[in-house]
């Protein structure tokens, strides 16, 4: 399939939806982002890989990080992450404390808020301390994106500190209920730091190869994570990747993925490729407007979906 | 792949757990069945197919039904159909109202009871009656399931009339937002008539045949509904279709499936396979439990997968 | 005290008021009442009554007639009536279904509707039919309030039973937690009778009076109910008989009282008086506006309240 | 009336009733504290006063404090405090989230937690501190007692804070909807010394005179309150003084009062004498259980009652 085609196609048909959605304005940091942006890139297990527009671009990929922690304490706890956090759809928004008090402060899944955020309490625990788990975390990331260095934007990390009350009540809650292991500030800035991580949609490709292929890089050859594991992430991406829009994107798109409020996606399509896709403009549901269509138009014009 | 030597492994292996589970009792007809059962059946495009235990045996397919009458809607109102149910995961219990008050009438997804009671209202509509609307529904699963005559248990569907206070409830409340077009009495009704279908396990995976090959049944060649939305039905049973177990099911199965408080569940591989199993026990959310256990037996024996 | 003049003065004040507001229009049967009307009766132990405005003007009771089945159901039932029905305010609008869900069935208090409906349902059960229940309000009505024949309006009732779906349902998902007696259909009709009874305010004042003094009529000395039950109907409309806004009332107001969408609103002062007042447009929760503001003027203007 | 036979009599029936009931555990100081102790002591407007028991011992007032929090802030702010907190029962659980997530951030009434941290709050931003408000506390406190100086207790404070993950996040919460002003763990320790005030029932029923009495201190004469605010406070202590068991506690004591979990209770009689009483068991709704049962025997031996 000629996917260089396929992403001119999709990147000229796009346009008009760039100026719809609405930037992130939660934090000052991520309000100045100028909307009218876009990305798409894909890497295939060969090596090659494909873009258009902004490719080169780097964004804050706030959510998208979730993905990552999450491998992570998968790795270190195995199936004891099962007792903090589920894998259920939440069914409510990304920030609710509702279901958590109703709940007996367990979250839902890895990708709400609280969810995360429980996993990065489980993270400061295995590394020890703020510093050394966004280490970890970043060391991780170059591993699986083919990278030698990463950053996070301390601008945008202090803002989501800056405005973290909902973050660190969520946490209050959880260790209120005997659900959390370190301090709540420690944590919460950890989570916030991860969040403010830059990449671009290439670097993001690519680093979302080995979750298309079994756990495994296709191209070092590297085990990132067990088979078992791999399908299992990619089944939570696709039931809750979206928050309380998670149906309607399995519905259109029928990729496993997950957004963030920086307006990147990241998807897989397993056994073929991994895809990432950038749009600063957020539709209702806090996910990229042009990012979501953009996916829809790839597999209905490629006809890939896992469906 | 040797699926006999499969399907005998796993009715061996999931002996001990046919004792587990507890047959559904908010009906009395339903609490008589005999719980240790179990059946495995699974059908190829080329019509080869594979089955253990009782697959002979007739058992209502309850909330399986929901697969069917939502296919039909779909192809009757198209989009129009999603004004009336969304396609996200609800969160709750499969008989709720709170989340319906709370989003004014609009259930979340066809397989949710509120839901695919809508969905028959639909069909009342479309039908003109209680009698017609049975009658294209037994029409619709005679063409799909190849069979010549399909009936419905006259004695389950009286019992859940007679203990469908919580459905009439269901719909009386859609019916005070103004989403409700026939009698509340004679659409519960007809929704109970079709939830008391009987069938087996060779007729269910059969049935769910086109919905594996892209709404095309691959042995006769018929075009049942679009190759679109055979993906969307897929994406809805992966992401609704076990109620507020739908994550673990997608988690650990990894295959877009959907259940019946009768104990069955049908499931497909798409581009492979459609399968259906049977096992009366039920686990705490309303599913078989011995079914689940051996659908996640056969992925992992199979490597089959969506993900 | 002059309590004409105080009442000649609250009518001259409110009547910027009296345009304020908006009547009840979910049945078309209450949405015709002209809205500019006004009227205010008190009734003192000794038997003479002050009016103003439209004191003759008969309307629909509403949800005031919960107060006079409530007393009816504890004098039947005494403490037995407190397992299907609580004493707690609910702290959600009037009709919903979201807490009885959560509690299983049993209303938090006899004013919501679902307590109502489920003290209406205790009733029919006691008097064997729709058609004797209605008799044995009515009988009890003319009593109290020293009326020999009071109506219902049969076109209000019938409005509400056609637009009565919100009932059923709260009925229906009561019948299915087992906490329901009768036929759905019957017990809401009998309770949309018994909302559509026509009273004036000075037969509602007069009707209240035994409840101002410790459940004795004091005019004719006859024994309604006994002083602790009279107490406790106060306590109880006092904490719930306004819905959502209950506080507010206690709080502006600081007089036990029961509000109804006619317009209407009844009151009591222990041991001094009765009120009723009467105004069709409603504030926002569904309480007359103007009654409210004119009750609140006469505790200033008297300095009588219960606080 | 002889209000000592009366106390001793209530003292001698409430003896069985002392093993009931359970300590506050969630705090280890306050778990300490022995169960089988009992208090009860009144207040006339001449000065006269009796009591009961351990009259002298003095014990945590925890949330008895929020009468007089909300009394100062209401002084200050007057009507201007509406704008942060309700008036409004709130039906659920005192530490609840839920509601203030749905309300954004406004907490239901100001003796929930979260009201009547943001009471608090508005404290510290009037005084200007932690330590001043403390200060301004213990001076209100030692005026409407007649006590020369009072004592928060150090270790209780220390420990509600140790435990204070739920406040905390209430705290947090509402800071995350624009509904706080100063340091999020400042107020919170600000509220918990004020929680952790110790005074006996003595000094309790004293200090509640001036609300049984429209405001004014009827001993010393000073005005304390305007009688419309002492009005309303009496109003918002009956519609909301006791959790999600105010109505019960209309129901069966019908006085205006306010419990703590220290099992301390405070009452007025409106224009007749203030009341407390102590018991260290709680119900389960966290009321001092025979100190529910002591005030509901006092108003059923006196027959004195608001209703």
């Amino acid at each position: 399939m000629d996917y260089q085609k396929i992403l001119d196609e999709i990147y000229a048909e796009i346009k008009p939806e760039l100026t719809r959605g609405k930037v992130a304005d939660y934090i000052p940091a991520l309000a100045e982002v100028p909307q009218e942006q876009f990305a798409m890139s894909l890497t295939l297990a060969d090596g090659s890989f494909y873009s258009v527009g902004d490719s080169k671009q780097k964004f804050s990929i706030q959510s998208i990080s979730k993905v990552f922690t999450f491998t992570l304490a998968l790795d270190i706890y195995s199936k004891d992450l099962y007792k903090r956090v589920g894998v259920e759809p939440s069914g409510n928004p990304f920030n609710s404390l509702v279901q958590l008090e109703y709940e007996h402060g367990k979250p839902r899944n890895p990708f709400i808020n609280a969810g995360a955020i429980t996993v990065t309490d489980t993270l400061v625990s295995h590394y020890g301390s703020e510093e050394k788990t966004i280490q970890g975390i970043m060391d991780f990331l170059c591993l699986i994106s083919a990278n030698e260095e990463l950053y996070f934007d301390p601008i945008v990390a202090a803002s989501e500190m800056e405005h973290g009350d909902r973050n660190l009540a969520l946490a209050r809650l959880m260790r209120s209920f005997g659900n959390f292991e370190n301090d709540v500030h420690e944590t919460v800035l950890t989570y916030s730091k991860h969040c403010a991580i830059t990449m671009n949609t290439e670097e993001l490709s690519r680093a979302m190869l080995f979750l298309a292929f079994g756990g495994t890089d296709p191209i070092t050859g590297k085990i990132i994570t067990s088979p078992s594991r791999a399908k299992r992430i990619n089944a939570v991406m696709l039931t809750c990747g979206h928050y309380d829009a998670s149906g309607e994107f399995a519905f259109n798109v029928g990729l496993p993925g997950k957004s963030g409020v920086g307006g990147g996606i990241v998807a897989t399509i397993p056994n073929k490729m991994s895809l990432s896709v950038w749009s600063p403009g957020l539709n209702k549901y806090g996910n990229s407007h042009a990012g979501t269509i953009a996916l829809e138009k790839f597999t209905t014009k490629t006809e890939l979906s896992i469906f």
